[in-house]
């Protein structure tokens, strides 16, 4: 195809890759970190008692009814939540609010494979920074000279969770910098995991979560940032100035109204923890080796037989796992945490696979 | 307040103000151009169906249901279609994918207030063409070197349209430039208006329209651009850079759902079209000059007492129309097309105000 002028002027990406969503509704999907379990019953309740004629008014631009609930149920002011469409976008916007600087942004080299998308379509300079052989992070590396920080902790796909203690040495250290943890899964790693109490001491900390993991919603969209309301205004006011109506109506209020349910919220976790530790005995017996995962998933390595030939193998058998072809990680399956009758299915078809 | 190292490296931007959007349900809201009518019936029953369960699986990433719902109602493939959430996430992301040149992008100085907003949040340089005194566009404007090009038709604020035949002579003289144009009024300008068909033959054209105006969904979110396959591959290229999921599933679903109601549809424009007339009849008796809007409201200067006291006595008694403290625009009330009832107490407050 010939190229047109205009095509020299045109933003060019390697675009992210999801994970597959099978139409199927018949198959096991362990493949992108989904919660097993639906989302709090009031959800319904509040579906069914919505006025759709709310819907052609614009949504609240401040998106004031979730924000509170949020700001309610970790004891912050409402200026200090800021809320996204999912926490991808929470975090792009942090890249391109605070990651204006012409030193590199410094993440993990095994991480979340969003962090180097976004930078390249920020035009965001960034270094890798290479995690020990048992995937924890070595905090030293975050203390030269950097234009930002971002790592997920418990840290994806690998599980591993680093101490509040060790993150705050690293937050500590940089106070010319924002350091950005990303806590996708931290509600599976139990209590004092968090550093969320950091953000009342240090001005350069912001804490992201999300409601696609934990919240069992991610369908709907919504994650959150938390930290000093000087950093939340900074990403507002950027924000504005891209879209003022990001977050519907409808995910609002469904939003809002799951957070109140704590009682749920907790059980749900529980179960899925619960599960986790179960699964890891099973992986062990059938070979695999893996890290002491604090998140909603596994990261295991098989021994027998290939991981990319059992990911095609469990494919066949309609369980989609998620597999890298990439270096280091190519050894390994990342196994999200479903239901006990999945995994079930899951360990059978391993069994059959490994042992056939 | 001292300031941190880290904030000169923040990106700094003056953000957008939205529309207020007045919690009193009380109030006749002509502000912000949402249809008064609620989306068609069938999206309470599409709710009711719902089986919250879904949401927490992520959204289909492509939109597929939405994306073939808009593509059959124009008669396009599903290839020429790019959703997101609203107009604003899409023209936005138009501006990050099309306008990397470093000539300015043109468009007037009378406009929808967001393009210089987009241009100063993604440093692109711009130039703003000034409108005739009749506020219509002049074409030659448009001709000179430039990045891309991009204007509402019908414009905002002024409800001008343009034609078909001076847009088609605007994207033809400009071979090496994107051209959007921003038709989120389109619906209410009567058939044969909308440069839709340009597409077909000119590969450097995107047309981007709305569910907030004629399809009663602004609290939902949802924007669209048409345009050829290459375009719609570069813009989703970067969309899935930024964030691969950002139509929630509910949203989808609602979407897709009332784009299939032609006839609720043309029902609801046609009823706010016969209010408009019926309105600018009203508004001319009681001395307001203005232009013959081709869109769902009516931008309109007064002649015996200023604008900003009108906006502000309305406001008193609990009507809210558009006013904007800027030079030439001053002299102007953007009023939104409501239900007659709506309008009779807007024209009943300002027989008032200006005989008071």
């Amino acid at each position: 195809m010939t190229e047109n002028k205009w095509e020299s002027y045109v933003r060019k990406v390697v675009p992210y890759t999801p994970g597959e969503q099978p139409k199927n509704n018949n198959v096991v999907k362990l493949n992108t970190n989904e919660n097993p379990y639906p989302p709090c019953p009031s959800v319904r309740e509040l579906l069914d008692k919505f006025d759709v004629s709310q819907m052609r008014l614009y949504p609240a631009p401040d998106s004031e009814i979730l924000v509170n609930a949020i700001a309610e149920r970790y004891g912050l002011k409402s200026s200090q939540i800021f809320v996204g469409v999912g926490s991808d976008d929470v975090i792009s916007m942090a890249f391109m609010t605070f990651f204006g600087s012409d030193k590199p942004v410094l993440f993990p080299d095994i991480t979340y494979s969003f962090y180097d998308v976004w930078a390249d379509v920020y035009r965001i300079p960034y270094k890798t920074c290479p995690l020990n052989q048992d995937f924890t992070i070595n905090p030293d590396d975050y203390k030269t000279e950097n234009g930002g920080i971002i790592f997920p902790n418990p840290n994806a796909p690998t599980g591993v969770l680093e101490s509040v203690e060790m993150i705050e040495d690293i937050v500590k250290s940089n106070p010319d910098s924002v350091v950005i943890i990303d806590e996708a899964y931290i509600d599976f790693a139990g209590d004092g995991t968090s550093c969320l109490p950091l953000i009342q001491k240090y001005n350069n900390l912001l804490v992201v979560q999300t409601y696609s993991k934990s919240r069992s919603m991610a369908g709907m969209r919504i994650g959150f940032a938390m930290g000093n309301e000087k950093l939340i205004k900074y990403m507002n006011d950027v924000k504005f100035s891209v879209n003022s109506y990001t977050m519907n109506t409808v995910t609002q209020l469904c939003g809002a109204e799951s957070m109140k349910n704590e009682k749920y919220f907790t059980e749900t976790v529980n179960k899925i923890i619960k599960t986790r530790e179960r699964s890891k005995l099973r992986l062990a017996e059938l070979g695999f080796r893996f890290t002491d995962s604090k998140s909603n998933f596994i990261f295991a390595s098989p021994s027998k037989k290939s991981a990319q030939y059992i990911f095609s193998e469990l494919k066949k058998r309609g369980i989609f796992v998620r597999y890298w072809d990439k270096f280091v990680i190519c050894d390994y399956l990342r196994i999200s945490i479903g239901t006990d009758n999945e995994m079930d299915r899951l360990f059978n078809a391993l069994e059959e696979i490994l042992n056939g």
